[in-house]
């Protein structure tokens, strides 16, 4: 831009602004907001701002200013004066100014502000005056030399803040402690007006001692000196640092704010506030918010003095007794309430306001989109939609997942978190919060919850065995595992409060104690445990809960908005009837996995673990057939139950997927009841189950792999699957199973299953009678190998469904047991952006899977695809799912709103970005109806 | 061909034939040699042969035969006669003929023959009084009749043979067997020629009575049926399957040859025999081969009587006494021995020939490429180089490298081997074969070993504690594991003889005994057992080995020829300087895998690996690195050594790759020396080895996830690597390390990687006082994920190895320790045409190396690529590697040999199809020569 003579200074005041809100990559996101609330005719304290351009100028030509910057600043502090009726510099009547930054993104407190500028030994006096205030005049002068030695002078010299050792601002800070132990007094305002008299002389002094120069007491060397700092602070530490993290490029710059200092501390006619055009917290429309009178803003947030309310209606227990400003301002208040009104209506979105009040005259120094509880985001965004001030695209962009995710699970209540030092962290597993006593076996955890107590389970890891104490645990923690961990993935799927890999934890389970490695905190049997799940921490004793509002009727017609405005489908993982009807509730339009192998995570002799047991260990296939038939009934029940729990919509049965041994009994009484049933020694039933025995279980005997070993297997879960379907459809039920192959890596590995599949589908039929059986073959892309030579798969498969964990496993060599010893080390290193198995490698599994799909449907164009791994509730991931052409995503019951919000959001996103052209989000109209059937 | 005027019938005779060699698809294998024999003026029994577009026709009309075939083949069995002076069907004078399929490619056995076609009541007379043998042409006719019921009447009937129950042949067996028993008499050559007149009789009534209709005594209606039965035999059972197995095309069809009969067996003017051009056992340069006087074909292969010597040069110890066609029938002898020459000459391949003496008169039956040994295929190419019949690309194509490797090392003596049966089978893991005494320990194989015995190491499975064993032992069998287990890695890599995976055996080591599963076989510790490595066969028992022709001359000039023809480079997996040595003397040019962690699989409280552990327990950092420096003089040394035995090529150094827990020692005592060398109790030590333990190592803390949580390790390794280059170049050497990073997923891990390194590069500079330090970075490509983003992994890496072993894990999902309990299912049902652990999975696997190394290049155009895992010194998968563009192939030492060829192989196919346009061969002379440095 040098020599060109692109506009560098905005100004803006009350009712006039030459910038507007769209303008944020030239004025930043408060110049923009200010110009914009000016031009509303908003009294905003007048001002200009130095676009982002001259600091792009500023960087590049090292500290030099575009040609006419200083004219243009001088011409537009003019107009303020003018506006104002004060002189900068002036001893009578003197204007000051604030200099803050103001970046097109919001970087909180990463760059510099200066307050009080202008505030000279001259100018001070004609305040005092005018003011009558000698101790709050003095007290500015005070705070500007305090802020201004360190922000501008020792910074702008190229001192970075010294990481140890003392700069000046300490310095500083010293001498106000020297004259505070001196007078015998506490705080900073038992400092009488003398004494900050007094204090700025010795700063003064202190200043030119350690920074070899003296203050400034010049207003314009102050304000360009101000300015400066600005600049340099876009590329101090803190910022580059945040910058790198954020992904802001540097070249984007920072604007700089020179506004008109307003104080609402200068008498009973003054005050300050702070307020939101609705309820943050619930999302209730009324005008919500705090004010101090004779206060400026820090005081309000600061929590020293308890905030009056500031209206009648937003008074709540701890304020009622409180007056409002609608009380004792009414027709500042009056003001304010017009304000509001017309910012939430032109901005379409709740907003946060910032306001002060001197002598009786109402500022605004802020306006920005207010941040709000999940609750109230949803809340918000149903309202609006029903207001008609936001469409139901809008109002899908209004709430985050993670906001959705908030209001499904009881947590922690966030007040108590806040004062609570947790004593470990792990993975956060399984969300919301639980709170219960520790207890560190399954049994245990079994036998307390019988006796009404809540239990948190805590173990080294979890396996099979644990799942009845999982399931009578309010919460779960590990020392050991990742996120797609045993432990994890069971929790997940009961949306149970659930923290993984916690490492710091030494459990000895045998004395029934653990131990957090560096501090010497001992946790025993039946102590109180807190959990947040979906952070990670882990607290000691019992923090209270807040409820979720799973329930309530916003969640209910905000899910209602979001599944009309996506155009893919959201299924469910589900197991069991009961997650079925809970993901359907939540509009889940089918199972994207049930897995078989579920209903023997159980115990107990007479159960199917049992007796899949005795099909494990048989020594032959005679034996084998045998366990088999007696498995059936089981495998068959929970089948056609979840069906039908699931009629009118599809329903994706995966065939027997673990390696056998994963099932092997662990306890010597297990062994030895197993061995009886079987006929056999103990001896011989440790031979067998050592047989079973991997190295690498996750790469093993597993999936089709066995199916292939032990055709009979898959032919009796076919068998289970297509007489359900009959019996069902007899029954005037509409069902779609979809037959799942799984762990397939070659082609005729698959041929292999369909033949066995098509075998049994004809022997059904003629034992059943029937002519036809509606139901697919399809398989589950989780191998490498499988994604590479899909093409060939889609000639016998009729639909994919992407295993991701598996994918993920195998794509990146990781097992997602033992990522714990790197992973904290890969994310700390940025050698991994995120952990791969909570959100899709978009580079590189994201590779294996377009590669996948788009061969796939080379060889069948209407192959029907989708994903069932943990990813498919995980927004970014759901947002690729689409991206790639997918069909439908499936996640746990709890993640079907995430997933359906995501895949809303990911349309708007989609035609947001096309605004001309024919949208993806249109064009797979179609392919969600064809994945609902 | 319907309507077209394509020649249907070839005539062949003495002197004169209307096809040629070249000629094979139309006229099969074995027509075109005659016709090639004939053209060249040998005495051929003369015939004629019909096109395989005649069979062609046939079927796909049903049986029907193109226009014009019955006068074709009259026309041409006139011109027979008239070569004969015989007339087919005549009673004085009658002509016999053979009726034999030959196909494109030699399918042996899976179609018919019928031989003394035209004798019937009539003219059987004629012979009789011609040969004056009654009981010659008895034995014909019976013959006849049995072939001809069973191949002809019965078969072309549509009944294909009954899988039980009784055919024809057998009715017509138990006649002849009926016969016997009533004449008190056991051989068949027992019968008189006027039993056998009465069991054509009886032969005639049993075919009339089965089959329901006369045997034909018509000679054409036998010509004709004869010819329509060979034709149907393309599409019977056998020869169907066999195709399906061989991938030979439905569509080629078989050719039917009708030739003359001729007899050895009329007379002691009369004879037959089998020989070959060279000596088919050990190559040497004479004309070998046997005959027997007055006696058919079938008796000189029959093994009934012992066949006499050709000639004088060629007798031998079992044979001396017997005499010699040359001197039985010099002039014989004379006229073969010119015709031998001839052939040699003409095919300038060695030749397996056959004739017969009918009443004096040679006739030449066959001539065919001879088989031949490992050792006699060596040496023959390298003496035809010599004598100027072949040039050297002809010479590399002419060892299969499985007969090269037959050479490598001592095996079971072929013959005994015949006459054993195995009690178990495994996988071949490690080649050649050994025989010694069991034991079950690898204590016991080293103690057993010191006092001179040869002791076979039977193990469940082994791990690194074993290695000592595995050395002291002369071969290794296992019943678990495949072929990249541990076992089968370190054996191949010393080529010694072991056998994986023989899952039929049940060891009990305790006791020292093992069973054999299905049988009631039970070894104990010291009894002997005999292993062929190459084929996975185990014998009780001790069987006589044959030694390995290793240092024979031919070989190393075979090597010679080998290594001027290939274009690629070859090096060796090598982790000592005993081995860069010994695959330097095989031609290898450089080492590909250098494995540091190799030195550790060793044993004692002195040894590295006893540091090692010492660091893998460490407690933190500092334990650690004061761990690390008490290693790094054996590091320094073993890398140091091997890179000086290798100078002047470079050398691949892969940083620690697997996972720590993998040295954690298993015994008691070892625990206990550890944990007070830590000066930790006992506890804590498991305690911090359970920390250590993974699920699934194969995909957890290895390779550079190592190096990212533990710099310190790489810093160390690059250390020693560094100074090690240093010195040897200070001292006169020409080295050229390359330090690869192993497991790389992302090239982020590398960029981690790459500082350490250069950080390190820095130091050693200052310290050592030099400028640079030749050496490059590079990585392995052995995670599907690397491969698919190694555009990225190019910008950081110099070169990429792919390690297919992992690459082949986990692109399959397989675990290579735990395929046993599928992979034979997978093998035998076709699911997988070979183990991918073998022979690189070109579809899928090599889908990632084509991919890795095109997007590698396209970053990184001059980017050197190889290949270091098993499959490097496997010939199909060095084929592979060759085509997709590799600079070079590394394997064990013993493979270095094998993997030459394969390359030179690869290199003349190359050329061979692309005979016009500049070869792939030619380009790659540049990238042989980068490669080499």
């Amino acid at each position: 831009m040098a020599g060109k003579k692109n506009k560098m200074v905005y100004f803006f005041g009350p009712g006039k602004a030459d910038g507007k809100a769209e303008m944020k990559n030239l004025l930043g996101g408060k110049g923009a907001n200010l110009a914009e609330m000016a031009n509303l005719g908003m009294p905003v304290p007048p001002g200009f701002t130095i676009t982002t351009e001259v600091c792009t100028y500023f960087m590049k030509h090292k500290g030099k200013y575009p040609q006419g910057l200083t004219k243009d600043v001088e011409t537009s502090l003019k107009k303020v004066e003018r506006i104002m009726g004060k002189k900068f510099g002036d001893s009578k009547n003197p204007l000051l100014v604030s200099v803050r930054s103001g970046a097109r993104q919001s970087m909180p407190g990463m760059m510099e502000t200066v307050l009080n500028v202008g505030l000279t030994t001259k100018t001070r006096e004609g305040l005092i005056k005018l003011t009558n205030n000698p101790r709050f005049v003095y007290d500015a002068h005070r705070r500007l030399i305090q802020m201004y030695s360190d922000v501008v002078m020792e910074k702008s010299e190229g001192i970075d803040e010294p990481e140890e050792g003392m700069g000046i601002r300490q310095q500083l800070e010293r001498e106000m402690a020297k004259m505070k132990k001196a007078r015998g007094v506490e705080s900073d305002t038992d400092l009488t007006a003398d004494d900050l008299k007094e204090l700025i002389e010795i700063y003064k002094a202190t200043v030119k001692k350690v920074l070899g120069k003296e203050f400034p007491d010049n207003p314009y060397d102050q304000l360009w000196g101000a300015i400066r700092a600005v600049f340099l602070s876009w590329d101090g530490k803190r910022a580059v640092a945040y910058r790198k993290i954020e992904g802001i490029p540097d070249e984007w710059g920072t604007a700089v704010n020179v506004q008109t200092m307003v104080f609402g501390n200068m008498g009973d006619d003054s005050g300050t506030g702070v307020a939101f055009t609705r309820n943050p917290a619930t999302g209730e429309k009324i005008f919500y918010g705090e004010w101090l009178p004779n206060a400026q803003g820090e005081d309000v947030v600061a929590g020293i003095r308890t905030p009056y309310p500031i209206n009648e209606r937003g008074k709540g227990e701890q304020n009622k007794h409180l007056p409002s400003l609608e009380k004792t301002h009414p027709k500042v208040y009056k003001q304010l309430d017009a304000i509001q009104k017309k910012l939430e209506k032109h901005y379409r979105d709740m907003q946060d306001i910032e306001f002060t009040i001197e002598q009786g005259k109402l500022w605004m120094l802020q306006c920005r989109v207010g941040k709000r509880t999940g609750g109230a985001a949803v809340r918000m965004a149903v309202d609006m939609v029903k207001e008609r001030l936001i469409n139901k695209e809008i109002a899908v962009m209004r709430v985050t997942p993670s906001q959705l995710d908030e209001i499904l699970h009881p947590i922690l209540d966030p007040k108590a978190e806040l004062s609570a030092k947790p004593i470990a962290k792990g993975l956060p597993a399984g969300p919301g919060g639980a709170t219960g006593r520790v207890v560190f076996t399954a049994d245990d955890a079994v036998e307390w919850a019988k006796s009404g107590k809540d239990v948190v389970l805590v173990r080294e890891e979890t396996n099979p065995e644990d799942v009845e104490g999982m399931r009578a645990a309010i919460g779960i923690l590990t020392a050991r595992g990742g996120m797609t961990s045993h432990a994890a993935l069971v929790a997940r799927g009961w949306g149970k409060c659930c923290i993984v890999g916690a490492g710091q934890m030494k459990i000895d389970a045998a004395t029934r104690k653990m131990t957090i490695e560096g501090s010497d905190i001992v946790i025993k049997e039946g102590d109180w445990l807190s959990l947040n799940g979906s952070k990670g921490f882990v607290y000691t004793g019992k923090l209270p809960m807040v409820k979720s509002a799973e329930e309530n009727p916003y969640f209910r017609a905000f899910m209602k908005i979001c599944n009309s405005v996506r155009t893919i489908g959201v299924r469910t993982n589900a197991d069991t009837p009961e997650d079925a009807a809970k993901a359907r509730a939540f509009g889940a339009e089918g199972i994207g996995l049930f897995r078989t192998e579920h209903m023997f995570y159980g115990a107990g002799s007479e159960e199917p673990l049992f007796k899949l047991r005795k099909m494990i260990l048989a020594n032959d296939e005679k034996e084998r057939r045998a366990a088999l038939k007696e498995l059936f009934p089981h495998v068959k029940k929970d089948i056609k139950a979840t069906m039908e729990a699931m009629a009118g919509f599809p329903v994706t049965i995966r065939l027997l997927d673990p390696p056998l041994h994963e099932f092997v009994p662990q306890t010597e009484s297990g062994k030895k009841e197993l061995a009886k049933a079987l006929g056999i020694s103990l001896d011989e039933l440790e031979r067998r189950s050592e047989e079973l025995h991997e190295t690498n279980p996750m790469l093993g005997h597993r999936g089709c792999r066995l199916g292939v070993t032990y055709p009979e297997i898959t032919e009796m879960q076919v068998q289970a699957i297509l007489e359900s379907a009959v019996e069902l459809t007899k029954a005037g039920k509409k069902v779609y199973p979809e037959i799942m192959v799984p762990v397939v890596a070659v082609d005729t590995e698959l041929a292999n299953q369909k033949e066995i599949i098509d075998r049994v589908y004809d022997e059904v039929r003629k034992q059943k009678n029937v002519r036809k059986i509606n139901f697919m073959v399809g398989t589950m892309i989780e191998i490498p190998r499988a994604a590479l030579t899909s093409n060939k798969i889609a000639a016998i498969a009729e639909f994919f469904s992407f295993g991701t964990n598996d994918l993920t496993q195998m794509g990146f060599g990781f097992s997602r047991d033992d990522i714990g010893g790197f992973m904290p080390d890969y994310l700390k290193k940025k050698i991994l952006p995120a952990d791969p198995f909570q959100t899709i490698d978009q580079e590189g599994i994201g590779e294996l899977i377009k590669i996948g799909i788009e061969r796939g449907r080379s060889t069948r164009p209407n192959l029907k695809v989708g994903i069932c791994g943990e990813h498919g509730g995980e927004p970014a991931s759901v947002e690729f799912c689409y991206k790639v052409g997918m069909n439908y995503v499936s996640c746990s019951p709890f993640r079907v709103p995430i997933a359906s919000l995501a895949a809303a959001q990911a349309a708007v996103k989609d035609k947001q970005s096309k605004p001309a052209a024919k949208s993806k989000a249109k064009k797979k109209k179609s392919a969600k109806k064809k994945s609902k059937k």
